[in-house]
């Protein structure tokens, strides 16, 4: 960490486990600080003493004690309550060594609306904490009774006067009512004594089930923390950016990962903000290959699978049991290896302009860099692990010989029979269900990927959300895909597809010149045709063509798509042919539940 | 089904699976009749005419074709394009043998504000479909873009005077926004051409998001649907309870004990309705017992904890290895099973005033009956499976030596040193992930318990939802809990746990006696102590006193709990000992996450 960069903290709250689970985590992603969250300390066999010592050693602060409720406001013998219940949790802190102590707005039924009120109990409780040498810091739930946004809990703070009495600034609270931040600006920043970052998605819904629920680590919701920060930061704040997310999947996910999802949402703000001395993400060219780990049965699936649709071997590593097939710039690797079950997708590659720089900047976003064996003479690729698992490669396949991934195979004669396909068009991997956020985010921070809104189908077995990452010129583009809710017992569709979409300009002639070579095709039913034919009306020569070569069809404004399919290979592994006309940007997700029962009646077949 | 029952029918969109798994479901259920979701139609390999042979040879009608979006109120050339589409999904309509049509008021754009315009046009889409023996039900969609309300659509629809165009009623549009139903007595009856049922619980949020994602089957909601359904029925409608409910755990579960699920709804709703000739639900009076299934292993483990509990062994069953342990009125069998994986809950047991009418209800309401083998003179409990598979045994303990279950147990010499309990308090199961919602509607059909409202809260491991069904006086209590989420990989914590709650009436003595005895109780950690002292100030020699005993606090406007636990036994069974004063109703939910976080500790000890 460089001497300027903010600290940054993380909330308890944020993850899931026992406080010990947690505390392991945040130390191990690098974070500086926590904010102890009540319920885990109330909850842990750890004295608070003790707590306070094990930070210590982990290199933890404890930045903030949260939160104390419902105290201001109130007549004068729940006052009296409320300040002995205060004592109590000072006496904790002190055991702790924290000095901070978060206090939200009332939701209480004794509380009055009286800011003369609020301000004087508020001085008194500051004055009490300051005795302890605690600081008090006063926030503005979003749905706090009559305090609900951080302008009114400024002007309590300011009324109330004292030096031990600040703000709290929570970045959900004040985005999720809509209000400005600007003027943030004009609090003195010695005022601002904590700030709180979270995302979130636009949600039209109550805003503390939203808030309860639904946030998210900056960079994977809606909201413009960059903005919000950025005043936060001018106005002169000096502490940590610290991460309060309450979010019902990273509640239940392994804090491991999930720790390091939240460093690396922070890390990436800080970029933004400038205020991080990340290496720049290097422009990327388009995907260089895609290698599937195979089996020996999925092997000769594949072989097959790829003679059909009209790819050529054109190279065997020098090396390892790795071949290369290849039509125009698509290039499939097949890895045979002992170690996999069927088929899979082990390894993405992408063409980066500094390959050295893209790792470089991957490893600062805490990506495990993946080791690689490589003979003298062969090509030093560098890889990441993405959240599932893949192996992301950064390459330059036009580079000199000695620099190039091709030189490390041996040239074969090209034997392909070629049917229309000129390179990738995009990858579709299904991420497991905990990981769905975190892998929008790696590919956003570590590969520089812009995310599209995430989107949302009715497929047969259940809710699928899918979310698109690419460049800015569409060249490397990841749709990321998840079941909305996890799946349980009873699914019999395809678990965890992952489909690999090829680029051809004209999907008729490459679907009846594949069907010729063999390619085992997916079969699309006449039902669909004869409703796309009532919905979008295409002209009816075409409409006969689609469905004689069970190619799919879709439009928007700006043009059209012409698609097919491959059955499932190796167990979840398929090939899709896409034919873009005009603007279209999609990825026909509107097909993707007759694709998908498609697949179920192959597989269904193919077991019966 | 009597001769004056309405017909039963269900959307396929309610349902996971292609559309042959749904037809398959509904039929097994005993549907009558089915919505065919255009989706689901459109994704099979069936063409119309074969899915409409398909549903006859099930015993299925098809009665309603849906949905048809946005027809009406359009300029010309977009009216031609949609007459064009209707003529269409007539054509397929005629394929299935279907004869009315669902037409959703319009969201388009391309739609004006003229309810003149809307009548007209719908009047000509009328006249097609009359001429093809086709009837056009118009539906107000919550979230219509001008059509919002039955009785805008009724007014339309009223202008529109053809007598092949009439209503489709759906209780989630009209309920969800707070219309009142009492409206619909005033629509004649001939024109109500469909009803749609669906509740869903209350929630502030987006009406659409709320529509697709949370509806629920009816009885497990917040809607009155039963006041609903007794104003279209006064109106004269004769046609199917007809239900459609888009749930996300619903659309990807095991489509056959959902249809089931949505079954036993409809048969509740009619019984309410007075339309349905249920046997009534006999009184219950209590826990008779409840049953562990237990291998070796575990057996040593209850048995040593029953003891330090204070039970005594009473019984030994004349035919079958199951040993009878009690206290007071509480009575658990260990049933040593080769079958068994450690120990769980196998069975349990209520008290009916009529156990051969309970079993005959539950019959009716589809509850499977559980094949008995009994001997000559044991006696023939009834039981049935609820939805996680525990067997519900109906008995009357207190009945003749004849007739009571008792009877088949040898009585052995009582020799258990008693520690205060008296009883049974309420049993708390965590049930399947896609079987919550069905579990409450079972035991409120099936056993006639009233379900509370559903809570949630934060565990270590992820958020917890529960619901506790009980008999009017409180004596059947049963929670039913579950993840928020389907748990993943990483949970540490106990996988589906079952806790059985035993009564005392002085829950420190209790504690005390216990432990002399060597029961296996859970500790509590301090902190615990020191925020319920900052919380609820409770007397300090009380403090003190629950600090030693790691007994638990809670209190609410009416009263106290005292309770605490054993540790887990055999995986995922733990005893709880409960003091209620004075009016306390909860069961201390408010502690669950400090008993969760403490018996992960005692799991972690034990296993390290």
């Amino acid at each position: 960490m460089s001497s300027t960069e903010p600290r940054r903290s993380i909330a308890t709250v944020c993850l899931s486990g026992t406080l010990e689970d947690k505390l392991t985590a945040a130390a191990r992603a690098g974070f500086d600080g926590v904010e102890i969250f009540e319920n885990d300390l109330v909850a842990s066999s750890w004295p608070a003493k003790e707590i306070g010592e094990h930070c210590a050693e982990l290199g933890l602060s404890i930045d903030l004690y949260q939160p104390f409720r419902d105290f201001e406001a109130v007549p004068p013998d729940v006052l009296a309550r409320n300040l002995r219940r205060a004592e109590r949790k000072f006496d904790v802190m002190d055991q702790l060594g924290a000095d901070t102590m978060l206090v939200c707005s009332s939701v209480s039924p004794d509380a009055v609306d009286d800011d003369d009120l609020a301000a004087e109990q508020l001085h008194l409780l500051a004055e009490r904490a300051a005795a302890r040498g605690i600081r008090i810091a006063y926030e503005a739930l979003a749905w706090g009774r009559f305090v609900n946004t951080y302008e009114h809990s400024w002007r309590i703070v300011r009324r109330a006067a004292h030096p031990a009495l600040g703000l709290c600034l929570d970045s959900f609270h004040i985005l999720s009512r809509g209000s400005d931040p600007a003027a943030i600006r004009t609090i003195p920043g010695e005022k601002l004594f904590f700030l709180q970052l979270a995302d979130a998605p636009r949600l039209q819904m109550d805003v503390l089930q939203w808030s309860r629920h639904h946030r998210l680590f900056p960079g994977q919701g809606a909201f413009d923390l960059t903005a919000f920060t950025r005043n936060v930061l001018a106005a002169g704040y000096r502490g940590p950016l610290s991460l309060e997310v309450f979010n019902d999947v990273f509640r239940q996910a392994d804090p491991g990962p999930a720790a390091v999802d939240a460093m690396r949402s922070l890390l990436s703000l800080q970029e933004t903000l400038g205020v991080a001395d990340l290496p720049p993400a290097p422009e990327l060219a388009g995907h260089a290959f895609v290698e599937l780990a195979v089996d020996a049965e999925a092997e000769v699936r594949l072989t097959d699978a790829l003679r059909g649709l009209g790819f050529a071997e054109t190279g065997q590593h020098r090396s390892k049991p790795v071949r290369l097939w290849q039509q125009g710039d698509a290039r499939i690797l097949l890895n045979g290896s002992p170690a996999a079950a069927g088929a899979s997708v082990g390894a993405i590659a992408v063409e980066s302009a500094d390959p050295v720089a893209s790792a470089r900047r991957a490893q600062r976003l805490l990506a495990p860099i993946l080791p690689r064996s490589h003979r003298a003479g062969e090509a030093d690729l560098s890889a990441v692990a993405a959240p599932d698992g893949t192996s992301v490669f950064f390459c330059r396949t036009g580079a000199g010989a000695a620099d190039s991934w091709l030189g490390d195979f041996t040239q074969l004669p090209a034997a392909g029979a070629g049917a229309g396909v000129t390179g990738i068009d995009h990858l579709a991997l299904t991420q497991p269900f905990d990981h769905f956020d975190e892998a929008a985010l790696f590919y956003r921070a570590v590969l520089g990927l812009e995310p599209e809104p995430v989107t949302e189908f009715a497929a047969p077995f259940g809710l699928v959300r899918s979310r698109t990452v690419a460049d800015r010129s569409g060249r490397v583009r990841v749709a990321l895909e998840s079941a909305l809710l996890r799946r349980g017992d009873w699914a019999p569709g395809v678990r965890e597809p992952q489909r690999i979409a090829l680029t051809t300009e004209d999907a008729l002639a490459s679907a009846r010149r594949m069907r010729e070579l063999g390619a085992p095709l997916l079969e699309i039913p006449g039902n669909y045709y004869d409703d796309l034919d009532a919905r979008l009306a295409p002209d009816p020569e075409l409409v006969a063509a689609l469905r004689q070569h069970s190619v799919l069809y879709d439009r928007d404004e700006t043009g059209e798509l012409l698609h097919f399919f491959t059955v499932v290979l190796g167990g979840r592994v398929f090939f899709e042919v896409v034919q873009r006309i005009g603007g279209y940007a999609g990825d026909g997700a509107v097909n993707s539940p007759v694709r998908m029962a498609a697949h179920r009646r192959q597989r269904a077949a193919a077991l019966g």
